[in-house]
């Protein structure tokens, strides 16, 4: 069998946080770079959030974004309402969440990553409408959250 | 303030689990590469770890190495002997530990991140006697441990 993921170059590692205002201070402390602005997930008549299977207008959250060197790592406080950024705070606390890969057609290597046995837990479109992502729950064989990532711009 | 780390780039990422043996069989055929050798931590005589500033002469660990990408991701399995790998098993489960940065010039550079805030909660030297590494724990501000890494090697 050839692997699920044709690149699996890791694109970004994801953090989640139950103050993100706060923890993008320190970060950019650390990397000695201006303090970035915080973006929201999106209304939900573009990101069309699905979480475990049903519609979740409610769930959002609130992102800063960072580069490590090359490698863009992203902090994500959730609101209330159920999600998997929600879920993990509440399981697990603070802490890395996901590493993410992109991808070119979606929809193929999400049957990939279900027939290799993960579990897709959330799915969503982007804010501005320009790409989507899709959260699979791989603790039992990674020992973490997988994000795919598929932009539609070049 | 320069920042405490000159290059930010993150040559590693660390997960602790519970059974590197079953954990690699499952990221191997993720990646759709070898099954990797396991290998330890090695022989105190070696490694002089210290724990929380104490020697710590019965900690010990067994890692699995892989590459995503360009990226170095480590699977690490504690023993039972108290270690921040141990702690975090027992306290936080499976999970994405640490983030790595290559320095040169140890010293330095434990001096910047205690400066910053972080405390360093372990330390040794390689197996093979070539490098050694701190972890630090960062989870106040940037939400995980972070290790420095230095090679002797060129």
């Amino acid at each position: 069998m050839s692997r699920p993921l044709d690149d699996v170059s890791i694109s970004q590692i994801g953090f989640i946080v139950a103050d993100v205002e706060k923890t993008k201070q320190e970060v950019a402390r650390f990397l000695d770079v201006p303090v970035p602005p915080t973006v929201s997930s999106g209304e939900y008549s573009v990101t069309q959030t699905v979480y475990k299977g049903k519609p979740a207008p409610d769930a959002e959250c609130f992102m800063a974004f960072f580069y490590f060197g090359n490698l863009q790592v992203e902090f994500i406080q959730p609101n209330e309402a159920p999600s998997v950024w929600r879920d993990f705070l509440e399981t697990r606390g603070e802490g890395i969440h996901h590493l993410a890969f992109n991808v070119k057609g979606m929809t193929k290597y999400i049957t990939n990553l279900e027939n290799f046995g993960m579990t897709m837990e959330q799915k969503g479109e982007y804010r501005r409408g320009n790409g989507r992502y899709a959260y699979f729950n791989a603790c039992d064989s990674l020992k973490t959250f997988i994000e795919l990532l598929e932009s539609d711009e070049a």
